[in-house]
């Protein structure tokens, strides 16, 4: 794959050790002690290699993108370029909201690498804490704050036109991921796909039911439509449970290589999409020393409380700003506490729609698409991984369909329970 | 003004000439003889310096952008780079269109001039054929097809993601032309601003009731939110009424110079909106020998064809090119006769419903805001005007608080007749 063209040739465990040595940015991390050098190749998402190195006097996490998919391999070729956006996103976000988002320390952009943070334990990936059934306190609180910040002042609420159309036209170079995001969340479960599987035989009616089911696909051209075309904000544009790390304290988001400008709605519906999934896989997971009832009501609240707290804190980012930059509503026309409060009603509500229809779409796509969770994964018996996967499938199409019903989260989550029981 | 940085210097009629005699594309339009050459200043926009150059062997139209806004002067600066975009788009809807948009025969970047066919008599602007009452019989069928065709070809019913982000991302560039927009129709018709005017003191109450109408900058700051966000096929941007030359065969469309990738219904609305002021202008033309009654019909039938014509067309093409590259509805998904109904209906029905409320601002900014129409300013009684103008008014805020109830074209057309009586 190596090419003497860019500049871009692929690291392995030996030759990352020569280019850190070779790079001041890195090695200053390590004190340029390199004898105690660990380094560790630790990638287990779908697409790049990941490096874990630790030495005696500092640690970093070195992330590379390379030129095709890694959990299907060369066939699927994927623009290796998705590493500038996610450090142009892992910049931008970071700076907005520091405390959730995990420091740069070094980008290469020809070599399409990464350094930064290592996120070190007891930091595990969210969606892992949630299988085995952990509580964290602060998750709504942080996952809230991250979403707040980042979309707020990456919309035209807080940006002029001229910087949005700026930004809007960079990130439309991250075209290849976002032809991805399309087919397999929007198209592939719609249709018959070579990539598409599920629990089969159990689920084989009701994937066929999701192909042929009108008034779904109805809904899902909708918000493909709004994925293609409204560019509301810099979104992550991939934040399952597993671009989250988490401990009891910390609450890290990672990998934004799927970032640019769409709806807001996207994030906050796959944030809250696949916390749904992991309420309908607990009963899974439960045994007999655990039922994971309470488990499963601290899902439900922390779906409620993110949501609420995410309204709270960017209304007050709205209300703090109105007399900024912002163009999207100038405080010389919404000039009075009625139309302000109208404004927000309708806007905090449309958006609470859009979150509802994109999470609903991401849970479908991770049940009978080509690319599940191991939420549902890891449960070994078929039979009892086909029923949570059903209830969360029904689920799923319900919101899709009745998104526009909804007026609060707390309708949305008794809807989930019913569901459930 | 001029600049030897960058190319640019603006011409005058004789300066026009030795530039001519310089470029081949232009002096061969001329078979070379310049001996009987006539040029004529004749921009009667808002923007821009306009030349009819006339030879024995040929002709054709010059058109300079300038740093600022001509009507205005060198006060509001405004990007002459323009001049590219309308280049661009008259190419693009052109090749999309070629019997509605004038061959475009150079293009200089760096002097941002435009040579094109020149429209010869008896082509004149649409706008002063409706004021004198002239009817159009091709009028509806010719700008249905060119809407039809430039929307529906440069949009992602046609186009793969691929080749969309690239044209959007380069359509970025006409920012400025685009906040001209955003101030001029969403922004200052609904706020105290120096610029706005209107037949005053006949609309004082009027222009401040809409300056207090909630309800109004709710549905204002939706439409400026789509107009900003939703790229959704490359409009024209200034679709009114001054944009078309027209004769009594022939329909052109000219100065695309605010063209971006933005919401589909704000050309049709654009179109739609000024065809309904003209509408309301005629009791201010009609006189003893003309009551303007069958005028006024006419009119509203050209309203109802073009909609109905465009949905025709538009949904043809869509139904045409099924099969086609374009990655909205894949023809995998969208796999049966009730299904595809459905979707073209539905969306035709929200391209309605947008078309309606874009239509309805540029109304309301040509009554109350800086830039009005010939229309009712042809109308010397002012107390005549304002009572014109008072009826549009009314008519557009009842359009943009009201657009969702609307099914048809036909209820709209009964609407307006029902303000009018």
């Amino acid at each position: 794959m190596a090419s003497a063209d860019d500049g871009f040739r692929p690291l392995d465990e030996k030759s990352l050790i020569e280019y850190i040595k070779a790079t001041p940015s890195l090695s200053s991390k390590l004190g340029n002690h390199f004898d105690d050098l660990q380094v560790k190749e630790v990638g287990d998402g779908n697409l790049n290699f990941v490096y874990i190195v630790v030495g005696g006097s500092g640690s970093f996490v070195i992330k590379q993108a390379l030129p095709y998919i890694r959990c299907i391999g060369e066939s699927w070729p994927m623009a290796k370029e998705r590493a500038y956006f996610e450090a142009t996103a892992l910049n931008e976000h970071g700076r907005l909201c520091p405390g959730h988002v995990p420091e740069v320390y070094h980008f290469d952009r020809a070599m399409c690498l990464i350094g930064m943070r290592y996120l070190e334990p007891p930091h595990i990936i969210l969606r892992k804490g949630l299988i085995a059934g952990h509580e964290y306190p602060l998750l709504a609180e942080h996952m809230s704050e991250y979403m707040a910040r980042t979309l707020f002042f990456t919309s035209l609420l807080y940006r002029t036109t001229t910087e949005h159309k700026r930004e809007v036209a960079e990130f439309c170079g991250n075209v290849e991921l976002c032809r991805l995001t399309e087919q397999v969340v929007f198209s592939d479960p719609y249709k018959v796909s070579q990539y598409n599987h599920w629990t089969s035989p159990y689920l084989d009616h009701d994937a066929e039911a999701v192909r042929e089911d009108n008034a779904l696909k109805l809904e899902v051209a909708e918000l493909k439509s709004m994925f293609c075309e409204r560019a509301q904000a810099l979104v992550h544009g991939d934040l399952h449970t597993g671009s989250v790390m988490v401990t009891h304290d910390s609450t890290q988001v990672i990998d934004p290589e799927f970032a640019f400008y769409g709806p807001m709605g996207f994030d906050i519906g796959a944030f809250l999409g696949n916390l749904i999934l992991a309420f309908f896989a607990q009963d899974g997971h439960a045994n007999q020393s655990n039922d994971r009832k309470t488990y499963k009501e601290w899902i439900l609240r922390s779906i409620e409380d993110t949501w609420n707290l995410f309204e709270k804190k960017f209304t007050a980012l709205w209300d703090e700003h109105r007399d900024g930059s912002g163009e999207a509503y100038l405080s010389e026309i919404y000039n009075n506490p009625e139309l302000q409060q109208l404004v927000k009603q309708t806007f905090m509500k449309g958006l609470l729609q859009d979150t509802l229809g994109f999470g609903a779409a991401k849970m479908i796509r991770r049940i009978v698409g080509v690319a599940h969770v191991e939420d549902f994964e890891s449960i070994t018996d078929a039979g009892v991984r086909a029923d949570c996967e059903r209830r969360a499938l029904n689920c799923a199409k319900m919101l899709l369909k009745k998104r526009r019903e909804f007026q609060a989260i707390n309708e949305v989550v008794s809807a989930i329970q019913q569901i459930h029981s």
